[in-house]
């Protein structure tokens, strides 16, 4: 993934408690700090979809993860959670964030999640919604999408 | 993944905290589910290394994880945690994995974890060591690896 | 707190991340292992109240919490969670907890944990339901209730 | 507790994976929010215990908590973690916490911890070290401790 290609970036800082026996952020904390992007990615975008909780008339649900660990994290840390929507299809959509070490600019993590848009009291996908896509694309100012 | 290849399973059974607003059990845990099955693997094989503990002489690092959620578990369901070394490389190998929910053996989520092995004191690959080799092909009986 | 005063036992065994960066399970993990206690104990005596969640035409409230630290639990250990009700008063009850480590029947923790009942739609104490009051008191023979 | 007896204050927001299925922030995060006050507390006075690490020459545990909760937090609240020692004994001493939610000055619940200082590779209580003592009196400006 390319910096210069994410237009949202937000921030946390290593908690002691999120460090496991080797001093090191536990594993699966770094997928907990990429949803944190994502959640404020919308938020900022002014999208009021609730990534976790189910949806009146739809709702999105998490159908993949992919991460690769980088580098690890330590306790007090500032990283930088970088996140974009890379992607929307007909039906799903594509996250990409990656987690940047603040003072050294070292990348710890980076992270697709694939969504699914389903429809209301369904497990069947749905078309995303003109208005999602319509945000999206014009914060990330993508013509392909 | 399919269910007779694998030779080694363990359980949990989900715990109310786990479970989040959506009354599911929330997507970080489900890795944490699968690697709960792979440190149960490797003690039931009687090798000693600690996935997430430095070694004295060498040490394994987790760098990439896949995982695909099927259907969500809900609030004491027990979970069979399917768990094997799929393929062992030169300097890596890797863990596959699948959750299944015991009373209905629906499939919950799936999970692929790429380990590398570290030389001592060092960020260098080093070769999987034969013993190590040695005992997972005894247990998982394949040939190929 | 008197083991012979405890009628009701759950059990868990320690999670490998459960246990924080000095080898032994994180404080905060052991309020979460009295609380499966609870939550264990009301399902064995057929008490449908879910200590967690909105009720319709009531709710309990937890209002504060107990806990002395005994001796760490480590990765592995089985613990032995012993609940009770030990007090029903107007509008509130005490739960009492305690974890032991199976194997030595080492004291880990223990617990105390207060609840009040509060009336529908309102943060007013309410009188403590005839119904859970009948069933605690049958389970743990408890005259003084 | 009083807040204009604290002189330290730190900050978190809530995220959203701390939050259970009743929308609100499950009951032993604000456990682990406290902890966050006292190791930042002991950060800031130049103080270089780890509260949950052992020490070459002498160690410090957490033998009680005591929380009450006074109003739940939920997904996104800003809370104020104010911190003090507010005691310190012969081998012993007292963190005092409360958070309080930022915006309208709500008291989310407070919190008495209870360490005591052991002796190197013992179980053995030892005098609280002078140092620490005197940072900490300077600090609280207390005449009592």
């Amino acid at each position: 993934m390319d910096k210069k290609d994410f237009k949202f970036k937000t921030q946390i800082r290593v908690r002691n408690y999120e460090v496991d026996w080797q001093g090191i952020v536990h594993n699966a904390n770094y997928l907990l700090y990429c949803e944190i992007g994502r959640i404020e990615y919308l938020k900022h975008l002014g999208i009021k979809i609730d990534l976790s909780t189910m949806q009146s008339d739809s709702r999105v649900v998490l159908v993949r993860n992919e991460i690769n660990y980088k580098s690890p994290a330590k306790f007090d840390e500032v990283l930088n959670i970088y996140t974009r929507i890379a992607k929307i299809g007909n039906t799903s959509f594509i996250f990409e964030g990656f987690l940047e070490e603040e003072k050294t600019q070292r990348l710890v993590a980076d992270n697709v999640a694939y969504h699914v848009w389903l429809a209301p009291n369904s497990e069947e996908p749905m078309t995303v919604p003109n208005e999602f896509r319509e945000k999206v694309k014009k914060f990330e100012e993508l013509m392909k999408m």
